[in-house]
C-alpha cells in the first residue's frame, strides 16, 4: 500500500508519520511505500523497512500536485492547511491554500482516471461551526464559519462529498478537535492558547492567557487525532452515504477546567505561570467558536472516544512530548 | 441607483427585470440605470425612462466581470446559472460557472475597493439539502447536497456569507424553491417535470410525468420568486448576522396535488395530457431532494408567503403568462 501525505511537516503530520513508520501498516495493509509532502521539507526518517519519498512543493500552485497521485496512491491523507489566525490575516493565501490547493488536489485525482479512485482522508476542523449554536452542536448542524479558515474547510467538505459521490474517490473530512496539547512552538492559530497556557507552564516558562477563564472549547490529545486519522483511512465509508464529514470526538473544557486539571497533575507553581492579558481580538474570535458536540455519528462509526478528562490530556502530553518530565 | 443583474435573460431575470422597469424604483431608490448581463444577449427593453444597458459576455471567464462591477452597482443580483440537471451532465462546466464564475464575482467586487460595498443578492437554490432529511427542513439543518448544482450553490453561500463577514459586500443568499409555473419551452433542469406538468396541458400539449404522484416538493410561482428578489434587495441585511442565506416561503404538495390542482382549476381534459413515463434517473434524483420547509427565518424577515395552494400557482400561471386563457 502507497500511502500520501500532504502537509506531513506538521505537527499531525509528523506525529502520523511516526507512528505509521512504527506500525508498518495501515489496518489490514503492509505499508509499502510513503510520500510525504510539505511546503517546508519534511524530515526523511532514517532506519525504515517501509520506502520513504519526501516532495519539497507549494501543493496549492497549479500543477504541483498531479506528479504527487500520478503514481496513484492508494491512501492520500490531506493535511496541508494555512492556520486559522493566518488565513484571518491574509485573505489570498488562505483561499489559495485551503480552497484552491484542496481542488487542485481533487481534480488531480480526477484527472488520473483509469479507474482510480483513492482513498482521501481531509482533516476539516470545528471552524466550519460558528456561533449562534445549540450547547452540543450534533451531526446535523448547519455549517455556520465565522472565519475565512471556517469558510475554506466547510467548502472544502462540500467538495469532498461531491467528488465522492460523483465516484472520482472515496473520501472522509474529519472535524478535528482544537488538538491540545499542541507540542512545540507556538504557530499561528488563534486557538494557540489552549495549547500555550499548558506546554509552556511545564516547560518553566511564562504562557499568556488572552480570554476569560469561563471560555468553554473542545479538545483532543494529538495521540486521539492520529487514532481518528487511522480509522478514518481504514473504515468501510458506505456506512457514512454521501455525507461525508463528520465531527471527531473530544473532550469539552473550560480554561479554568484546563488550569484546575494542570494544577492537580503539575502543581500551583506550574499554574502560577500563566499570566492573564486579555486580548480582545482573540476574546472577540473565541466567542464565535464551538464549545461542545454531540458526536454520535462518529462514534457510531467507530471514531473512538477521546480523552474524557483534561488531566488525561495533559498526563499524555507529559509521557509523549516530555519523556515523562516536567519543571515543576 | 445603478442595478446590474447577471443572468438577465434566464427566466427569473427577464421577469424581475420587466417588474424593476415597471417599478421604475428599488424600494425606496428611483433606478437610474439598469445592467442586463447574460451568455446570450439580453432584449434591450423599448420605451423605458431609465438607461440600460446590455452586455453579453460569459461571466465566467477571467476578467469578464470585472467591467461590470467597474462602474460601481449599488445592488448586483447574482442570478446566473448552469441549471442542476446540466451541471450533473457536465461536470466541468457546472463547477466552471457555478463556482468559479460566482467566485470571481466576489473577487472583482473585492477589487474594486476604495469603499465600495454593493448588496449582492445570490439566487441558492434547495438543492443544497438533500436525503436524508427531516419532514421540514428548517434553518438550522445541515447543507448535504446530493447534486454538484447543489454543491456550487452551499459553496456559493459559504463564500458570500465571507466576503460580507469581511466587509468586501453586503450579500445575502436565498434559496429560492422550485419556481413553478416555469414559462417558456423546458430547460435542463431536472425538476423541469413538475412545470411541464402543468404549463404543456394547458397549452394542450402532451407533458411527460417521470416520477410517482406521491412525489412532494416545494415550489413558489414566478411571482413570488420575483417577490423575493426585491425584497432581498431592500430588506436590512444586518438582522441576519453572518448566516447571510435562507429558505424561501414556498408550497409543498405532492404531485399528485399538482395533478389535483390542475383539474380544478382547468378540468379533467387537460389532466388527460399528462402521460406517466417513469424515468429512473430522475425518480432517483427526485428521491433525494427536499420536500417541505419550515421558514420561519425567512418569514421574520419580511420574506411574505408564497402561494398557499398550488390552484393559485396554476391560476397566476394563466394570468400572467396566458393573458387569462388556456387548451380546455
Amino acid at each position: 500500500m502507497h500511502i500520501l501525505i500532504l502537509g506531513a511537516a506538521g505537527m499531525v503530520g509528523r506525529k502520523f508519520t511516526e507512528r505509521l513508520l512504527h506500525d508498518g501498516r495501515l489496518g489490514a495493509n503492509a505499508i509499502s511505500k510513503l510520500t510525504l509532502q510539505d511546503v517546508v521539507a519534511p524530515t526523511k526518517p532514517a532506519d525504515t523497512r517501509i520506502a520513504v519519498d519526501t516532495v519539497t512543493c507549494d501543493f496549492a500552485v497549479p500543477g504541483a500536485v498531479a506528479p504527487l497521485v500520478a503514481s496513484r496512491p492508494d491512501v492520500i491523507f490531506h493535511l496541508a492547511a494555512i492556520v486559522s489566525g493566518e488565513a484571518e490575516a491574509d485573505f489570498d493565501k488562505g483561499y489559495r491554500i485551503n480552497l484552491d490547493g484542496t481542488r487542485y488536489l481533487l481534480e488531480a485525482i480526477r484527472a488520473v482516471g483509469d479507474g482510480y479512485k483513492p482513498r482521501v482522508v481531509f482533516t476539516s476542523s470545528i471552524a466550519v461551526f460558528g456561533a449562534p449554536f445549540h450547547d452540543k452542536i450534533d451531526d446535523e448542524f448547519v455549517l455556520t464559519p465565522q472565519t475565512s479558515y471556517g469558510t475554506q474547510k466547510a467548502i472544502g467538505e462540500l467538495l469532498l462529498a461531491d467528488y465522492s459521490r460523483r465516484g472520482f474517490l472515496d473520501g472522509i473530512g474529519i472535524r478535528l478537535p482544537t488538538v491540545c496539547v499542541r507540542p512545540g512552538r507556538p504557530n499561528k492559530a488563534a486557538s494557540g492558547f489552549f495549547s500555550n497556557i499548558i506546554r509552556e507552564p511545564l516547560n518553566g516558562e511564562e504562557a499568556v492567557l488572552p480570554v476569560s477563564e469561563d471560555v468553554r472549547h473542545w479538545h483532543a490529545s494529538p495521540r486521539s487525532t492520529v487514532g481518528f486519522l487511522l480509522h478514518a483511512g481504514t473504515m468501510d465509508l458506505k456506512v457514512l452515504g454521501w455525507r461525508r464529514s463528520l465531527s471527531m470526538p473530544g473532550l469539552s473544557a473550560t480554561v479554568g477546567e484546563q488550569i484546575a486539571a494542570l494544577a492537580r497533575v503539575a502543581g500551583p507553581k506550574v499554574t502560577a505561570r500563566i499570566r492573564r492579558t486579555p486580548d480582545p481580538v482573540i476574546v472577540n474570535m473565541v466567542a464565535s467558536w464551538p464549545r461542545d458536540f454531540s458526536t454520535a455519528r462518529a462514534r457510531e462509526v467507530g471514531f473512538t472516544t477521546a480523552e474524557t478528562t483534561f488531566d488525561d490530556i495533559i498526563r499524555i502530553h507529559i509521557e509523549d512530548e516530555l519523556g515523562g518530565k516536567f519543571v515543576a
